[in-house]
């Protein structure tokens, strides 16, 4: 599915690191995280995945394309919603396994469950891990997940 | 090495993404993906992962753990270089797999490179992916690896 040969082979870890050369580091699914934020808040939205095609995909274009792990097939973020991503920056990280994209978010929100961000109920800290009750932060369902997804998934 | 047994049993997709348990989904390998983002700038500073020990200790103790993948071994973020964070939030994420912490970063920088974040490196957007040069950003080194680590490494 992914094609790792559009980019640069991974030398050392001088060059990986100090290089200018893009030679992402893929798993063994092929894919690399992917960390999406707000780029006028600078809250993160979403965290995914993406292949080879996906980050070519993305470089290219300057919109985000992600590789659905539960559906295993390409995806351009927004193609159901039309909550795209117009990407402002990306960058990646010191050995390559990660990258960062600063997005400006079409529609409501990133997240399939109607919300702006993914990331929208906070652990309270200095407790017992095990007695954690999740608080909301920002929660707001901005738009209904039914009426654009149809089923919920993700 | 990890023990979910500590958080709650994964319910429905409807109990993990609307409810207030904490229900992480660990990988086969039994960590979790935690993006780092610095609480006063907003900036990616690292993504790195966590087992069930990690997350719980930093849960509980409001200082950033990781697992090291590379040294397979439960870490505590700065315990070499001094370089802790203070975590001032943590968030999970819809369907619970990944994690937000945002965090005050002592010292010079998170990055093992001797950089403040290990997303110091851009990639320009809307030309072909198999010629990127990538281009610098905040990439200045802040401290001297080789001083506060010894022999390179992560």
């Amino acid at each position: 599915m992914s094609d790792p040969s559009r980019f640069a082979v991974r030398g050392s870890a001088e060059e990986v690191e100090e290089g200018r050369k893009l030679a992402p580091k893929f798993d063994a699914d092929g894919l690399i995280t992917c960390v999406a934020t707000d780029a006028a808040t600078g809250d993160v939205l979403m965290v995914a995945h993406m292949n080879g095609e996906a980050l070519a995909r993305t470089i290219e274009t300057g919109e985000a394309w992600y590789f659905s792990r539960s559906r295993q097939k390409l995806w351009r973020k927004g193609e159901t919603s039309g909550h795209t991503q117009r990407v402002t920056e990306l960058r990646v990280d010191c050995d390559q396994d990660s990258v960062w994209i600063k997005v400006e978010q079409a529609g409501e929100g990133a997240c399939h469950t109607g919300r702006r961000s993914c990331f929208y109920r906070a652990v309270p800290l200095g407790r017992p891990a095990d007695a954690v009750s999740l608080e909301w932060r920002d929660g707001e369902k901005l738009f209904d997940p039914k009426a654009v997804y149809g089923a919920p998934k993700k």
